[in-house]
């Protein structure tokens, strides 16, 4: 290992890495993060995610497990930021270890400005979001020539009604689960209309990666039957049609029996 | 190296792998990206990201450089599924490196539905996109709790004028160093206004990297007195007040002596 920077009173200075883990398969993390991992003295993470990723590490690494803090984020994000300005101070490396991206729903602008405040070095190491990784899984791409030149990305608390374009501009909803039925009427009431396809995924890239597509009018009912939960990423437009889940849709409406 | 899967009449079977190779730098490839392209038997690149993994290949590896074709980006598209399908057929395991992911304004859904309807194999393997990497590099979270809940990604073809949300609404515009001086009058002209803030990173997380700060009001002038040219990524929105390039800025401009 390389010598480490030494302050002015000759303490030695730590480093705090903010590292995108991806979307939650452990080989989706990149290069940097994952050399940053297997060298840092210390990783914080929320045990979501990539944890398989831990098994890599040697034995000597401290790990914090920050999941367990109350639910009450302001207050649990003043904790991990007060723990990696500690860690780091004591002179250790310090990898932060996000889900997807840190800069995407994720809180590393609050770490990120918490060390810049604290004195205290850092890096932000960007990530795969699930934004755009778990669509991927699904086989639908966020823009296609002809189809959708643009996307938005927007948790369930956003005002999805202010959100512009049509079907061809495509949307992305992380956190989005709980409020899916009002969100599919909001939606289905603007532009896109009720006949919008959507996809739900849930895990993508994961093991138990679960996939649903249906429209405005009828996702709602689809997810529920299928017992779709968080975490899971919503999609919705015309680059849904381009999901080979979509048309295995379509063809088994088509060939269903009639009932009567 | 594991058997082949062989087809019916015996032939060994190839693969396309579409792989996100990141912003630029070669370590923001993602793991799995890094592992694939270092076993394929042929890699098809633009020419363009972090070519410096090509060092890394065994010099068995084909490397198939697409940029010379022609400008004509659908006729170019077709030679490079063509050339994908070729080579697979051929039974190679084919790794088509693009820049960031391939999703996002890289073609991937084409070459991924080229392969589709060819009977060939394909899987695609999600990578950091520069809308999100480029941002980052210039200490620009694209979300932060109370200034910004979600983002948009479009092109400078895109018509901006379409697009929803106040200046706590990410947007981030790729491809549109030409248009900048009318998109940034269209924004001023909306919800955004004048004074919104504005940052543009050419080459982020490269050796290269060019980061300039503004306003919707001057950051054209800004642009092009710092020589920025394409590739750059455009961040709209309060979040850019989060950069340490906007406070220094804000800064200099304090500072500045008064000139009559």
């Amino acid at each position: 290992m390389n010598q480490l920077p030494s302050s002015p009173n000759g303490a030695t200075l730590g480093k705090v890495y903010l590292v995108g883990g991806g979307p939650g398969a452990e080989d989706l993390i990149t290069v940097r993060g994952y050399k940053l991992l297997l060298k840092a003295d210390a990783v914080v993470t929320d045990g979501i995610g990539a944890v398989e990723l831990f098994e890599d590490l040697p034995i000597t690494t401290e790990i914090y497990d920050v999941s367990g803090l109350t639910q009450d984020t302001t207050v649990a994000q003043k904790d991990i930021n007060n723990l990696l300005i500690e860690l780091a101070r004591s002179g250790k490396q310090v990898v932060r270890l996000k889900v997807g991206d840190p800069n995407i729903f994720g809180g590393g602008g609050e770490e990120a400005f918490a060390c810049e405040s604290a004195g205290v070095d850092f890096e932000v190491v960007p990530g795969v979001t699930s934004a755009v990784a778990a669509p991927a899984a699904a086989g639908i791409p966020l823009t296609h020539r002809g189809i959708a030149n643009g996307f938005t990305v927007v948790t369930g608390d956003e005002e999805i009604a202010s959100v512009g374009g049509d079907t061809d501009h495509t949307l992305v909803i992380l956190m989005g689960i709980e409020r899916l039925r009002e969100t599919s009427f909001t939606l289905a009431a603007g532009l896109r209309g009720a006949d919008c396809p959507v996809a739900i995924i849930e895990s993508g890239f994961a093991q138990n990666q679960k996939i649903v597509v249906g429209t405005l009018a009828n996702i709602w009912q689809v997810a529920q039957d299928a017992g779709i939960k968080s975490p899971a990423v919503i999609v919705v437009g015309d680059v849904v049609r381009l999901s080979p889940h979509y048309l295995a849709e379509l063809q088994a409406q088509f060939f269903k029996p009639e009932r009567s």
